[in-house]
């Protein structure tokens, strides 16, 4: 069953990418040390190899491998000391046959050596000589030269999220800025007549708008900057007004409706009445979710959208919508998801795909998803969610015990 | 096996923490709406009903339940109209039994009515009258007063992590200001003569410092403030005067030592020298992470550690000790991890606990453990791991197959 002139998911997906691929990707530099959480614009490339020498991982002796061959602990070899290489410093020597150099961890080993034996099995033996009590094949306990990253190629990809690793990766290789894309620029708006400001005390019927709050939240969190915010009334001119103003600096403009009927419309209209070629999905076979209205604006390259006024849908229609383009458009990997048994039975809604809030408890083994119910509109059920699970358009429901994909929120 | 003066990561996170329960757990009031990623730190208590009236959440008809019994689509009960409740408005009149009211969704039910009949199923029947079509129970549709958060109760607890949801939930219930965690202050110096800051291009045998920034950007994760960071030689003099100078105004300092033999010493050394009563922990039996060195000073309460000097070393043990114990001492839910299956067989460390680094593979049901392997020291390891799974000390390693829990990183 397939409700008429209403989008799968997939399909709302599949249209928005298309209006999405013409939105401009910019990208900027910034400082590595600052780039947490940002997605590389480009290739990461090392100008040297790193480490720029053979390095050694241990605190020891560097060795011709060769000459510690049958070496053992009650029969060790006799190898001469030539030197002390200090940490930092380039050993004065080449090393040949029948001596050794003590080499700190991190420190560089003499020409000559081709592998480290740990100081726990080696003893000064007095007139210069260090017993060996350990065989070492050739490289043990070091690093040679690009080891870690050889110049000239990728070591981290377009589209790779920084964290601390990467971080450290650049700044191994000397890069102290990085090419990462620019956020989005996103204009949110709340309409509905009961709607007041968060700061102000709600009439009676009225309650306080909380969706400009969430989605401005969520959407910096996907890497967007949020330009401007407001609250219209359900009153047409300044409705189109509004929008039209937000179209011009925006790439994306937010509408949340109060989710009336007439407010419904009007999303629609306005949409309709600024955007060409205007809307492109009127509706979605979602639950929750299916007062969703999208369309496009393409002189101004703006995706205008109307979410679902309920703040727990409109939350997981900006999620699955907008969460999931932005990040493919950068190329970043997808997330991952946890994978849990259902604590008990959860229909699903026909002919909808179903989204469905859990929370996930410790169980044997794993995790046990159980469903967060409630009437549509409560953000506490969101609060109590740690995620959610996706009930395909074709299944009646999930069983108690099925495996499902979490998705953290 | 048990190393000699060695501890377990166990025994270590332990005294960690007592020792950290005496640093000052300071609280801070910030905007609600900049609260993403801070914890809380009070309990949140609602002065209001949420929602503060009796919310209907579709567009329909507000009826008397027991007006509705025994109607059908083709056989509907005729209800007059009354009024029409536009959004934000409270109703004119209190409803009687063979009367309706229109609500649009958000909208308030008028006194009387107990449930609500959505507007598919009606239809204006003239003269006034709406037919209405389906039986509703009472209480259908309808959102009661303090449904969402009832006054008084507390709504989100002490120690509650802030996602969009929370923010939301916060600025329903009309509270715009809350009590977070203020920052532990951490003060971080690398050591090692090898070392140069990474604007720099290293000499032969010198290498980039990039464990400062790896662990600044771990710190500022956590919830810490970095107040102060320093490249400092192997020389006990500036060691010790730059490490005093810290402690001042430090919760938590972090000497990431070169890892060279003689600078291992310097930071018990140090930590002996300064610290009362100085040092608790002088290394661990884990696998990396064995040089790590614990101390604490009472007089000016400061946590002061020696991590490893190797990057993917450093950063696991931060992980492993200082991420766990600052969720603890907030009263942090524990994260999530990753159930997954061993691509293969991967060996444990004897006498130790193994930290080892994983790529996870999206599979059949789930996902696949791949150990990332390399050298010790190498960055790449880190960048190329999704998370890492740990290896019990009593076991030899993990065999193909095998469930394990991966934490991401």
């Amino acid at each position: 069953m397939k409700l008429l002139n209403v989008d799968t998911l997939e399909e709302a997906v599949g249209k928005l990418l298309r209006a999405a691929e013409t939105l401009p990707l910019h990208t900027q530099m910034i400082r590595t040390e600052e780039a947490l959480g940002r997605i590389l614009a480009g290739d990461a490339v090392s100008a040297e190899d790193i480490p720029g020498f053979r390095r050694s991982t241990v605190d020891g002796y560097a060795v011709v491998a060769q000459d510690t061959q049958g070496a053992a602990e009650t029969l060790p070899v006799f190898l001469k000391l030539t030197e002390e290489v200090s940490a930092g410093q380039v050993p004065g020597r080449c090393l040949q046959s029948g001596r050794c150099a003590y080499v700190p961890t991190g420190g560089m080993l003499p020409e000559g050596a081709d592998a480290m034996v740990m100081i726990e099995y080696c003893e000064p033996f007095g007139a210069g000589e260090i017993a060996v009590g350990q065989p070492v094949s050739p490289g043990r306990d070091v690093v040679p030269v690009g080891e870690d990253i050889r110049a000239g190629t990728v070591f981290l990809k377009r589209g790779t999220e920084i964290r601390a690793q990467e971080i450290g990766a650049l700044l191994a290789a000397g890069i102290g800025k990085i090419p990462v894309f620019a956020p989005f620029q996103v204009t949110i708006l709340s309409t509905g007549d009961e709607l007041v400001e968060p700061g102000v005390t709600p009439g009676p019927g009225q309650m306080r708008d909380i969706n400009t709050g969430v989605l401005k939240t969520l959407a910096r969190q996907y890497g967007c900057d949020v330009i401007h915010t407001g609250l219209i009334k359900d009153e047409k001119e300044q409705f189109l007004r509004t929008v039209k103003a937000a179209m011009g600096g925006s790439d994306l403009v937010l509408l949340s409706g109060g989710s009336s009927k007439g407010n419904k419309d009007f999303t629609a209209e306005v949409i309709e009445q600024l955007a060409r070629p205007g809307v492109f999905t009127q509706g979605l076979a979602l639950k929750p979710g299916k007062p969703t209205i999208l369309g496009y604006d393409e002189p101004s390259r703006t995706i205008l959208a109307g979410l679902p006024g309920h703040p727990a849908a409109a939350m997981l229609v900006f999620v699955l919508l907008f969460g999931r383009i932005f990040k493919q458009l950068r190329g970043e990997k997808p997330p991952f998801c946890i994978r849990a048994k259902m604590e008990c039975n959860v229909p699903g809604a026909p002919g909808r795909e179903t989204c469905q809030l859990v929370r996930l408890l410790p169980a044997e083994g794993g995790y046990l998803a159980r469903p967060v119910f409630g009437k549509s509109g409560l953000i506490t059920t969101l609060t109590e969610a740690d995620g959610y699970i996706m009930i395909p358009l074709n299944r009646e429901g999930l069983c108690t015990g099925e495996s499902v994909d979490v998705w953290l929120m």
